[in-house]
């Protein structure tokens, strides 16, 4: 078996590329040395490999049952769970006022990176729980994270988000939860919760002692009816079991059965069909969308990195498999007696395997970059830059969740191809990658939901000031890129032009609804921008020219001769404002 | 549920484009007539619906077992064998000598279609049946065709081919079987079999009183050797029960647990464990794969149906829940109250439908018109057009096997996106379609070994002749476009032009190895610009301007302006012949 990740590419990302040494003197960090950093990802990787990696095809095969308690996991989850948060993984990224250890953002990625590349359905607790923590970390009152937060970062307590509804998925506006007026006790103002929540990760299991849910729900006016829109949206704490240790009323009305993805139990849940679930308010009435979004971006750099180490997963498990493989000769052999070739040795099979290695090295490149931003946007040393950093992770934030959804599934999809008919059965892990990274797509915004955030909201409604931001770090990689890539700092500053001329198009188009109607294309081809541009910022920093050096050139090489091409090929209806997807209509399909 | 496949799109297709009429007044169909064609398709797509559908999703929840008597499956996969012979569909394309009817293969396969629509992996039983009596009917000996064609016909006993071996897959030079002889009776010579043959779709079973092998084997030399290379191979008929009802030395050793395709049976089988498997050669010794190289034309046809049909069953499905899906509301809308829009009223949502539309039903119109290509090259009327047709028939033939393997599958890829997350549960068949179709890039020559096909085998050692007549049938499609369609035709002109000089480029390439190096690219491009080829092809020949028309319309713009403009980026590294695919070394990955 490969090792999880390979450590010379992040330490590379990390050291020589990110600049972590940097980082880390800057006052929050300054409890962390590069020693502690490498002793941590080393710990990651050893509990990743102990307690994650093998019941990855077990959690698969053994899906979650709807037990008489509610939902049934396998014994090894709540194991990992545990050990995740007992190695200090769950509070590494929280300050140390409320139990945390103020690792840096980055770092924190970087060691989840291990979890994500054994077992993400597995990983996916303890990631939720880290975002719930870290909402109610930032917009609770010092005694609900004192109640909440605390048992979350001890491992004890896992979290979730409640956001979607049946009838309620892409447009949260329209859900129907209701939280009527309790009272209000050390907690904070209490309200009884009814209504039913679809999707929920996590939303129940027997890997912990209680479940902490975010839920968002509307209060009802004097009226006695909800507030139309997400204007109306508050959110609240409504955990599993009350604080005297009895059920709350939360109910799991069913587990999703799903494609992959499988560890991860996905629920249906009713709350109040005894009266009302118990939950507190988190910040101001009206706030809950707003409070939501502010850690989203978060949360889809998360699903981007589970995406990003299946993929990656799978590249590493096609190596390895196509260096033991023989399958036929050289092209133009005429020897048929002579022993068969590793199939390693045939062009088709590199490329494949450069495809895998651009993709999903890309991918993890691109993670770990907005992951700086994060903490760029809270640490960095000037208000000024601060702002930037804040600005270009908006910007980032769609591509960091689309574009491994989209090619680091695309390197699963190779993997499968790379082994054969092998890798269509179920003895190789490849075949479990690509049915679990298809959720990836869907959950937490799909794709089509990130198209319309970007070109929409971060773009235009900002009046492509955060876009021209984002340019001048594209124009200074382009600026920096090494002589031996003077043509592919020409074709990504031909690409980021490209863009623009098509955003200049699109300023031309007749209303909102025919400038965002092909917002996808346009999302497809940013992303494949920002990750040619990755890959020039790479390539800069490379140290020596051995091995290493060679296979990340090469890959950039392939990168920018076999998938920078695409720009143009999806930018192209975009900067024709073609009406197609505008003009259709149901009956001609 | 919607209809199988559209009945007025299979009819434009059948009648107003391929011209159904003038096949059906040769000799070779006169017993046929298009109210006899109109009932046949009537007939298959009851059937389809009868025997076929209804257990799709419980062919995949109940795989497969190995019991003690070999492999068992649900019993309504026999009622589904026996109910597709015993209309006759099985017979259906045969010589009326042999108890066929004659029917084209244009015909037979659109009556297929109607199976595979509802579900491919039972109606893979019938399809390997109905190859492997083509091959015993056109090779083998009188006596071998009454005696294991003829129940094949009437649905008694099934099919296989055996091919792989665990050595040897995409590489059959390497297999190891052998057949040593043992002299010969009423069914030819005959020999003592020996081996492991893999991934044998409907290797086992139950569903038929007996199941009928051809098997690929070496019959070693006098000194005990078996010859290396694909010279010394030749082909067996090996039956599972022998004539006398006795268990031939056939056995079970394993079946494969797949992502998807379940339903058929793809088993291991060892050969000789008790001294020998009896069988009987078909053909000349050491005419093995080029016998079974004359079958694969259309055994390669029928993967790319069946993946064809399952992204056409995705894309109707998607439309169904798109029509009755309420989610959302315009954009720009201020009226939050209002009630939500079904979701095909969304942009980006018609674009994906679009695409599924473009992929699936261009799939559709690529394979029938390679069908009618299999008809032409048998039964037109000069000696000059069936050589034609038969030419073309193997240019396209890599083609017609890919595209909808990579196409459809994303079209089924789409599918489920459209759905949103419940397309990732298995409460919707979208679901299931994807993991059974990605099988198709794999079996029957993968992807990388059709584009060695193509770019190696039919048109650099061809010298680039049968390319020529293709691109004759191309340029005659661009002058008969309508007026509407002129830009798609004068891009139709460019793609082909584009893929013209770069086979001039790779012409001065150093040797096979990096003529050959980005195959799969051409390939890519090449099958992009044959639909696109198809697309403009079927705008022509439009009845009418309704709703009907509109939708094809739309659907060939769409893929004009969405799908072509890949063309060159595909190409871009193959005319700029990249050596990266080359030149990449083992220790760089």
């Amino acid at each position: 078996m490969p090792d999880l990740i390979d450590r010379a590419t992040l330490d590379f990302y990390l050291n020589d590329w990110l600049g972590l040494d940097e980082l880390l003197v800057r006052p929050a960090f300054a409890e962390h040395s590069g020693e502690s950093v490498a002793a941590m990802l080393d710990t990651a990787d050893r509990l990743a490999q102990s307690h994650f990696l093998p019941h990855f095809k077990k959690a698969d095969a053994q899906e979650p049952v709807h037990g008489p308690e509610g939902a049934q996991v396998i014994p090894e989850i709540r194991a990992a769970i545990a050990a995740y948060a007992g190695a200090g993984f769950a509070a590494a990224p929280f300050a140390p006022e409320i139990g945390g250890l103020g690792v840096p953002n980055l770092v924190h990625t970087a060691a989840t990176a291990f979890f994500m590349a054994a077992n993400v359905p597995t990983a996916s607790y303890s990631m939720l729980t880290v975002g719930n923590a870290g909402l109610i970390a930032h917009f609770g009152t010092a005694k609900q994270v004192e109640i909440f937060v605390t048992p979350e970062l001890e491992g004890r307590w896992t979290g979730t988000m409640c956001l979607s509804e049946p009838q309620a998925g892409s447009s949260l506006a329209d859900i129907t939860t209701r939280a009527v007026e309790d009272g209000e006790d050390e907690l904070g103002p209490r309200y009884k919760l009814t209504g039913n929540k679809m999707w929920i990760s996590g939303g129940d299991h027997d890997a912990a002692e209680n479940i902490v849910h975010l839920v968002l729900a509307k209060i009802p006016g004097s009226d006695g009816k909800l507030i139309a829109g997400s204007k109306g949206i508050s959110i609240f704490i409504v955990p599993k079991f009350l604080l005297d240790g009895s059920r709350n009323d939360v109910t799991l009305a069913g587990l999703n059965h799903k494609m992959g993805f499988r560890g991860t139990t996905n629920c249906l849940l009713n709350l109040g069909e005894k009266g009302g679930a118990v939950g507190w308010r988190v910040g101001e009435i009206g706030q809950g969308l707003p409070i939501m979004f502010q850690m989203m971006n978060e949360a889809r750099i998360g699903v981007g990195l589970g995406a990003t180490m299946m993929g990656y997963r799978g590249y590493r498990l096609a190596l390895d498999y196509a260096r033991v493989r023989p399958q036929g000769r050289a092209i133009g052999s005429r020897d048929v007696a002579s022993k068969q070739l590793p199939i390693i040795e045939h062009a088709d099979v590199k490329r494949m395997l450069l495809a895998c290695k651009a993709y999903s090295e890309g991918a993890l490149a691109l993670i770990l970059y907005c992951s700086k931003l994060v903490d760029d946007a809270k640490t960095a040393l000037s208000e000024e830059a601060r702002a930037e950093a804040e600005a270009v992770l908006g910007l980032l934030t769609p591509v960091a969740k689309t574009w491994p959804s989209e090619f680091a599934l695309a390197a699963n999809d190779i993997a499968i191809q790379v082994h054969g008919g092998y890798g269509y059965t179920r003895d190789f892990d490849v075949e479990q990658l690509y049915r679990d990274n298809r959720l990836n797509p869907i959950h937490e915004g799909t794709t089509g939901i990130q198209a319309l955030d970007l070109l929409g909201r971060k773009i235009f409604k900002d009046g492509g000031r955060i876009f021209a931001q984002f340019g001048a770090r594209v124009m200074a990689v382009i600026a920096a890129a090494p002589a031996d890539f003077e043509n592919e700092a020409v074709a990504l500053r031909a690409a980021w032009g490209a863009l623009g001329e098509t955003l200049e198009a699109l300023r031309g188009a007749n209303g909102e609804a025919e400038m965002l109607a092909n917002a996808t294309n346009f999302l497809s081809a940013f992303g494949h921008v920002v990750v040619g541009f990755i890959w020039l910022s790479l390539v800069a920093k490379l140290p020596g020219d051995g091995d290493f050096a060679a296979g990340k050139k090469a890959a950039a090489r392939f990168y920018f001769a076999f998938e920078m091409p695409k720009v143009a090929a999806w930018l192209a209806p975009v900067a024709a404002r073609d009406r197609l997807t505008v003009t259709m209509r149901d009956e001609w399909f």
